[in-house]
């Protein structure tokens, strides 16, 4: 790991949401980026919401990655409280596959950002490609990490559709 | 009024959801249901948001009508904190006219609930009337008034189409 | 329970609904709140539903749970007939995974309100524990154990995501 | 008019579905189809609806167009009393363009059907015109009218589009 | 059967509808109704559907049943050719749960009706119910059946949810 | 103009299509490709379609262009006769903003495919562009003409956003 | 073959998308239409993706197939490149059944065109008949071959549903 | 400016989405963070975009901020590019009011990552504030600046709502 303190947190509404968000998680891991996971929810937990907030970019801190479902407002109220960038990731769900919480993080209002990723397991992978990105730009080795981390995944497409 | 003390409070997102959120406030007025409004963004104040859920209860209020739009976290994230009822009002908006404002607010995950109306105006108009269907329940007065209410909106239906 | 009488009832389309919505009656049995359950359908049993909608409020209940499918008219027929509040829960479904049923509830026109939940057990519960506040205003007992239900809730989040 | 008494009832919701609605009633007199009209709302009028459906087949009405909006409960109710056929119009509105009346009206469960037309303007002057369909069967007259009636649609529809 | 001559026609634009058309035939046997079945499709057999849709009536068929998926143009094909009523089944499927073959029926432009029923099984059986209900308005004796059959429907509906 | 007699056929359901619609045959008159346009509605001329579908291929017409909207049945439907490609374009509507006709064009059923563009404007012109990438394929001058069209079109986009 | 070279190019954005694309390749190889298949993602590979487009008209090929899902690039890109057609396959996904992969290539702006056809099965079938109906505007064989094709096609519907 | 070079990139796919992008823009001066803009077309000007995404990095940008419509392939364009953060900005729209392009952003597939913010005016503010959140990990002045920003936002909001 290229520093000893998590630089990205990932945090999530509910255990249930842990099958996608450690995508997130292993994408890290690959990358050698530092992290630390948490369940915590806007509306069970608001409190406990509140503190981690507060405290994130003191405790060094550089991205939060927030999955949620439903009215999915986890990465919105965090938002709200860090100024560290935010980002989001939709779980799949019953109404229209993820679309409502989708619309919950993509669409907050002019102030607040969350930058959404896609629903699911892509989401949660590209919200740790993402937070590389973010932290490459002042950190030569995740910088060179991600760009060996793109180059091996354009290499592993192969041509040929296998039956 | 049958109290001094607001019984209600109207809370809304933005200065820009009074044009719809007044109609709650009419609502309630003709009503004769004492009540008091307040814009509070979950996302740009979110601590004069928590210092008014935490107070609300004991400060008298019985229910709390919430309106907002887009990734519309202001329901939720009032009935995170308050035990007493959060009815809210998506506003009317530019996706799919405001079913991201619905979503957000009617898929709130199990545990804190929201109870949801119609997307603008008719919404607002409703969440009126049904905090009046709940404190009916203990105030005679106010059971009256709503029961003439809807009498009065049953016999304003006037059967034959005017053109 | 608090009460011999049924404060709640909680009503449902059809018998297929009862597997969504029997989280309802836990939900509220946990609350210790007495209610009660039935099968009547907006559509195939309009007669029934007339009459237990009109005798609602002098039989003792306090708040109608209704939960519903599709064109999911069930809530807003029995807040047409009796002024108690009425919550509606939407149930999963084909077309696009129970918006049909979402927006058949939660869009009802100015004058007759439905608080809307979220779709199938999510709502369920839900639906429950708004009812719980809304009795909460005006009985204490069930105002503490509201409180305990929400602390539980809040201490059952475990912080770390388990594999 | 091939008969005195009306054979159709144009029913809608509210006096504001009256310029939609209309068109119904207009093009029933273009084929000279007996037609009433009445604004009954299933919300706010429910024993209005109840004893107009409950008399519908003893009055001679041979069909009923129901428009209604958002929570389009009108032509379900409607049918859940009164054995003769349904038809039902959305109206247009602003959560996606009138989809919350579409699915309200055509989501009718099993056992009692609406036949459901387009949205508007459009839906309006369809249910006449199935509404003739259905009528011809068993009156030559109308037979002949809307044979007619289709053979001028045809013959108006010019073949050069004109600036 | 109340006559040997099929009255109704139910069509479907695939062998694969036919799991959920069945369930109009089933349903209009029920109500002792003659019908007949054919797979006829608007994109891949033009001629048998123009065949089929100009013979109708002369052939005796009152109401003509059309189930079809994805883009079903099927109902709306064969209104633009017979002067008798025609409804619409569409068929589940995997975009918005059939919300594709919804809007391809439900939506016809002013001047050729369809009226379209639910997505798949309920949508089957409503259809036909519908059309007895159609052919009820001059057949005493369908009349009494879909009375009979309503009214079995309405006793069947057992009050106390079953686990 | 490359050919006497027309190439492309573009055909519209309503004379009120034209106002997209002559954006295709704008489009194609740049691109100097010969072409005609005719107002034919699949549900209100049938038999107009089916003449013009079946004359299409031995008219000399190479590829049809066929806008719609609502149930946007045409394309389709001309499609099922011709072997020729048929270009489909939906026009924009009230609901969802013309995803009624997007889906009733692009969801054709295997077998019988129409090449579905954007809603409106773009589709219009795209479907324009589309038939010249198409005729291009065997003649050289439109294919010139395309090439020319495309290199203007990169050029005209100017680099500096202007107020 | 009509040809050695290979006439249409087969493209896709994943491995996981040739299941659904074999059955363009299937339909081809039945129409006896030189083809070839490759996987490259415009986001993963994308310079794979511009020597394929820049190479694809001298390198013979007369259509490119393109299928993805999701924010399904491929085609758009591919046509941004080219002059030859470019035909879209959307896949099936989670978020409401694919809508996000039929938009992302129907509603191509105006300028470049995707000709897009249906999610998933029916779609690959489609779009390989639909450049079967091109290559015939110059290539009398498969002209021969794509008519028998459709003849087969439609000889194929049998009448009676089969239980 | 806190630097003479410009950190951010804001482009956007045509001239049209300049009314909105220029917020970010606005947003980035009043943030005092350098900024550029250019019109680049994913489609209709691939090598602009393929020139200038392969030399954001080394010309110094940190961020690039992408606007587009319809089928908007630019942000993943972009980002399958270049290795820093890019942002994506839907634009408003006739379908379902941009929800196409927000689907055609943020459903990325997994490997190249866009963070995407809400539909028009506010996703070009909040695209502007993200961006300074990135450059505020290791830029202490537009940390300072961003600190300020948000509090001035914060006390912005007045607690009375005005007529």
């Amino acid at each position: 790991m290229s520093d000893k303190r998590p630089l990205v947190g990932i945090i999530m509404g509910s255990q249930s949401d842990w099958a996608t968000m450690r995508h997130s998680k292993e994408t890290l891991d690959k990358l050698m980026i530092t992290n630390e996971t948490l369940v915590v929810s806007a509306h069970r937990t608001p409190s406990r919401l509140t503190k981690y907030a507060t405290g994130a970019k003191k405790n060094g801190l550089k991205v939060i990655i927030a999955g949620a479902g439903m009215a999915a407002a986890l990465p919105g109220a965090t938002a709200a409280i860090t100024p560290i960038p935010v980002l989001g990731v939709p779980m799949e769900g019953k109404v229209m596959g993820g679309l409502d919480s989708i619309l919950s993080m993509v669409q907050m209002p002019a102030g607040i950002p969350v930058g959404t990723l896609a629903v699911g397991r892509s989401g949660a992978i590209n919200a740790a490609i993402m937070a590389a990105s973010i932290l490459a730009l002042s950190d030569p080795t995740i910088s060179r990490n991600l760009e060996k981390f793109r180059a091996n995944q354009t290499a592993s497409v192969i041509e040929t559709p296998q039956n």
